[in-house]
């Protein structure tokens, strides 16, 4: 069977070049004789790759040395734990923006471990949107304030970033590496890798040094970021062969380039899909327009019957993934970094042919 | 380069056939037209892998419906911690074996949530030891009793396991499906893949499922068991291409006589070799007898400059990976399920050529 098109919302398509090289490797790695997969995590193999990972990383978002990069595990569900666990401290509150699916679970989480102000709730709006940046009010004195740049369900996305006092802290699951940002503002950004970096099984974290500080001395060591900045990332066994992914992934992102390089290519596939779905008086997209993610392109037909013979037509194509969340419904297409164009093209043209046949 | 033999305590050696496969598949997954690294953790075909890993795992190990197999991220390291937040109550207390560096490092993170008492301690014995499992004193009323069944640095290896009235929790990552054991007996046991079941980067988690309602409601959601029994492991994204490789060994277990044929394989393969140092009058086993590990085993040559050479010369022949850990020195042939048996009767063979020159 050919290549199909693949609109998984995460785990999500790989760059083919990456997926041909990690396969070329996969037994023998690089005359090792061994695989990646069984090589130490303390070998030069295996060391290579890693820092590689993380000076790339650091490069394309023009990181210095008050930041680390690290790869961690547990996906972004588990940093909406260690988050609080790391930087709010007793007595103290943070602020969030509750935004929608991911967000609101974020929260869930932070309430758990300490005191929370959202300070701002877009989480059920229909269009979906999001708050204001200048219009939001921080509470004072607030250990950090944390956003999701990117909501996949919502198929919403922050188009600046709001100033604060507090240290910013992002969810960037699902846009990280996808269009420039000033990156060193954050105190703390998280993402999980399987839309925009890699597979599934490994989470990237920047944290500004300093606030690593922070921790209490009664929060487990394995769940410190301070454990993790100290032995960079290599506290215990990391997960080595997504890494190795992320460290070729992030190859391909300088190769096409960087982070402007993506946006340009976000930013095309996106307003091509948008604008089949504004001109044709079918399609319907879920988002305030000023919000759009150009990652994920959200939009309902007329009735819910449409939509799934929508989405089991185009799967029978080869345009696969585009069921929307079970918990809305819809369509969503997710078009991360990886995704080619050639993709988006094909689904316009599906789009055309399906409206024509039942609108 | 042809395959060399890694003796690598973990990442280990995997089996050939199974990065054969896996490589063969990489690309395009049985015919899907996308890679297994792509696929959604919700779609039929990473499904089927997954519930094939769990069923796999549960029959190899004989358990019933009482046993629930997770599918976790963060290695032992991060059992150390959820072990404790989710077993021990406030006002309780567990009891610890401290056989080693592995156990002890338990030891510390169980400390940071709550009451530990170490009943045995045989953490810095030269010539490495266990304690005897049939006198232990156990805590009257504890939580649990946590025992470490292989330490992996000092090449020891529990051979029967106590019996206790508190649930027993076992670190298994170094000799999990390594050997036939009365699972069901267990509270809880769990095992980082990167030994005798997969690749880095997933966490095998058997719990007794009435064991996971202690949780406080006070524990991070994503760090509560019951969180992931609920779920089948997919309440977040799992490592999917690590639960993948896992089910592919588990079915390489099965195909090779399951446990009983994986004893006879690892019995054999660390007889010769402990035979081989016995006989030698030249190398000495670090460990008691009575205890030697069939997974790791630990010598010491007569100096320090005779190991490094050795550890060298052996490297330059394809047998790669026996230093000893940084901590302790020496030799160590970590040779897990995967490892071939050919590639102990070479590293035999190696031994007796270098004590003829050395010796």
């Amino acid at each position: 069977m050919a290549r199909v098109y693949n609109f998984n919302p995460g785990p999500a398509a790989l760059p083919l070049e990456v997926l041909q090289e990690a396969q070329a490797d996969l037994v023998d790695y690089k005359g090792s004789g061994m695989s990646i997969l069984e090589a130490s995590h303390r070998g030069k193999e295996y060391g290579a790759i890693h820092d590689e990972a993380v000076a790339t990383i650091k490069k394309l978002l023009g990181l210095g040395d008050d930041h680390a990069v690290l790869f961690l595990q547990g996906g972004a569900s588990g940093q909406f734990a260690m988050v609080p666990m790391n930087l709010l401290g007793e007595g103290q509150s943070a602020d969030y923006v509750n935004s929608g699916a991911w967000a609101s679970k974020a929260v869930k989480e932070a309430k758990l471990i300490g005191k929370v102000n959202v300070i701002a709730d877009t989480g059920k709006d229909i269009p979906t949107r999001l708050p204001d940046p200048a219009a939001l009010k921080f509470t004072p004195g607030a250990a950090y304030v944390h956003i999701t740049s990117n909501e996949t369900i919502a198929g919403t996305q922050w188009k600046t970033f709001p100033k604060t006092d507090a240290p910013l802290v992002a969810d960037m699951s699902s846009d990280i590496l996808s269009r420039p940002f000033e990156a060193s503002r954050f105190g703390l950004i998280y993402a999980g890798a399987q839309k925009n970096l890699g597979p599934a099984g490994v989470t990237l974290v920047i944290i500004r040094k300093d606030l690593a500080e922070r921790v209490s001395e009664k929060v487990p060591v394995i769940f410190r970021y301070k454990t993790h900045i100290e032995d960079n990332s290599l506290y215990n066994t990391p997960p080595c062969f997504a890494i190795y992914l992320v460290a070729l992934v992030a190859r391909w992102v300088v190769k096409n380039g960087g982070l402007q390089g993506m946006s340009k290519r976000n930013a095309d596939k996106a307003a091509k899909l948008y604008a089949a779905i504004d001109a044709s008086g079918f399609y319907k997209g879920t988002a305030v327009k000023e919000f759009r993610s150009d990652m994920n392109v959200t939009f309902r037909l007329p009735s819910e019957a449409l939509e799934e013979a929508f989405v089991k037509e185009a799967s029978g194509r080869g345009l696969k993934g585009l069921k929307g969340h079970r918990s809305v419904g819809g369509v969503r297409a997710s078009i991360y970094n990886a995704f080619p164009p050639e993709g988006v093209d094909a689904l316009v043209a599906f789009m055309k042919e399906f409206q024509q046949k039942n609108g």
